[in-house]
């Protein structure tokens, strides 16, 4: 990955900001930075100098892994190690010191360990915690080349599952039963971890959006299956909706129309679309069948090193696309005490419209 | 789960420290208190009532595990509708109105939105955020019966499965195939999630302490397993080291010590221990095999909801030990270059001593 390039264009926008130090605690950020995997570690920059912090636990695999910044192990928490290191190098700087954080991200406490450190070196007239949003994910928003490729993998990965899945799912089978051998197959395949917990919902369960895989047998009905994989780090993520048992015309069409609402939204997706109205355009093939009511959340979201990502495809939201970004298009409609329906892929956008990464057709499959 | 009771004491703490309202944001905290398992929810209590506020996802899901709060939808995020909902209602209130928050999990960016919603209803120069730490992390520390039993089928669960995974681990068969049989075994076995990402680590790679399961394939030398389960939504933790190939006299030895530690440590849990005493009954065992320096992190952590829970066993807590606790004990050693040694049970703190509540045996088992 060009850690390097992306170090130096945070860099300019550090400069542009007139910011003499950063504190980067988002491990997704982190790995985005400079490669590094642990659970532990804060990477910094000041005085032109990159600094990866980390404890004891992963002085190896920090070596290993990181390259674009000098690694830097403590006892201490990274976070206190990284705020005495750079407090105390701040001690012969004169006038005041400007440090970035994520606000997105530290908590409180986090940044009352923080100042008390940074105040060890730095008298507290002279300190100035500049509170960011999306610094480092303004970045990640759109994906090269390597980390499309990435994304791909773990994609395809996912989707060439799917047939196997389907062969487990049928009536008296357990919703926790299919979720283990879609996880199993995942596995064997390579991948690292599911991108998120698997959903399998069943009959009227399939009416709540994020129901955990229970104990309950699949009985005629609607299956929900919405899983992911991660590969390389990056994160795949679908939906599929089945049908188990003798069919009922009545929630046939509500298949259907979410259908007709997810090609609707993928053809929305163009550079310089505005996000809200790719939702607004899969939103409204739901009204049309009266069926807008039953689709409560959001039409879509950025997926990369993390399962959500910037930008989200929803009401309100007026950033545009851009080319290289990627991100899911799936409408839902849940009618609860019947069952509910959720189609989902991943698209990449492109210079003349979009992508559609995943393969797996969606048809509706009766079991 | 007795949530009345837990909602009960913690309003007499509130009322001990003059509080007129509490956000409670940690989704770990929301489950202790009321049972809502879905990952977006806040819980309040303001003028003597507790009321869940989640998103249009979670409304059937919320109405059936949620008893104990009154249970409020909006299409807002659940913090900004809760604060809404809780500074109109504080307008009519006369005089400072102190809210608690609980600092180490709010973000930055969670209070600005949280205060400037307040801030609707309640006058700026009349509003106090008070920064509190471990409010419900107090009363989770001490388990009762019913977390207790939970806790012990979880373990049960995870162990049960160890012997098939055994099977498993031999030459040539990657880490990653070890992980996906010992996961595929434990959600077949009912596991509702892992409790963490499962470590598998083999030969050298073993003493990373944290090392993710790779697709190398194990050879002669240590495998570490480190892996748990959720069931009822609480968490087991347990970690067995076996040998594969032709042993190593010096490698054996490691083992030994590790396991001789593992019992020194267990042996040193008694309510009113502190933390740090038992930590230093494991750590003066490898100090006497010169492989305290090998021996990278803390001895252990309570268990629960979460997977690292207070108390910590570490060096520098001096928080004593009481019936009631469930904590790991889990010292290990590991020899950069050579392979790393960890044994972990889970133990719960009893009047007299402690109970070892890890089944599985910790003899040295040659692959």
């Amino acid at each position: 990955m060009k850690y390097l390039s992306r170090l130096k264009k945070l860099e300019a926008q550090f400069e542009h900001d007139r910011l003499d130090a950063a504190f980067i605690t988002h491990l997704a950020n982190v790995r985005y930075l400079c490669g590094f995997t642990g659970s532990s570690g804060v990477l910094t920059f000041s005085q032109g100098a990159w600094e990866l912090f980390t404890d004891g636990r992963y002085t190896e695999q920090a070596r290993r892994q990181v390259k674009s910044a000098r690694v830097r192990v403590d006892a201490l928490p990274p976070i206190a190690h990284a705020a005495r290191a750079i407090g105390s190098r701040s001690k012969r700087s004169r006038g005041v010191v400007r440090i970035a954080i994520e606000c997105d991200y530290m908590t409180l406490s986090l940044r009352a360990r923080l100042t008390s450190e940074l105040e060890q070196g730095i008298p507290r007239s002279r300190l100035r915690l500049i509170e960011t949003t999306g610094l480092v994910e303004r970045l990640r928003i759109t994906k090269d080349k390597e980390e499309i490729d990435q994304i791909r993998n773990a994609i395809n990965l996912a989707s060439s599952v799917f047939p196997n899945v389907l062969h487990t799912i049928k009536a008296q089978v357990t919703e926790n039963a299919v979720a283990a051998e879609l996880e199993y197959l995942a596995r064997k395949s390579g991948a690292e971890k599911m991108s998120f917990d698997t959903i399998v919902a069943s009959g009227i369960r399939s009416a709540l959006p994020h129901a955990r895989p229970s104990l309950e047998k699949i009985g005629r009905g609607f299956v929900v299956l919405d899983y992911g994989v991660i590969l390389g780090g990056y994160c795949s993520d679908m939906t599929r909706t089945v049908w188990v048992g003798r069919v009922d015309r009545a929630l046939q069409d509500l298949y259907s129309a979410v259908l007709e609402a997810q090609l609707a939204g993928i053809a929305a997706v163009h550079p310089e679309v505005k996000a809200q109205d790719v939702d607004a355009a899969a939103r409204n093939v739901l009204r049309k069948h009266k069926l807008d009511k039953y689709f409560t959340h959001s039409l879509g979201h950025g997926v990369g090193i993390e399962i959500h990502e910037s930008p989200r495809l929803a009401r309100g939201e007026s950033q545009t696309l851009e080319a290289g970004m990627v991100v899911t298009i799936e409408p839902g409609a849940y009618v609860p005490g019947k069952g509910g329906v959720r189609i989902e892929d991943m698209v990449l956008v492109t210079k003349t419209g979009c992508e559609v990464l995943t393969p797996t057709p969606k048809e509706l499959v009766i079991r």
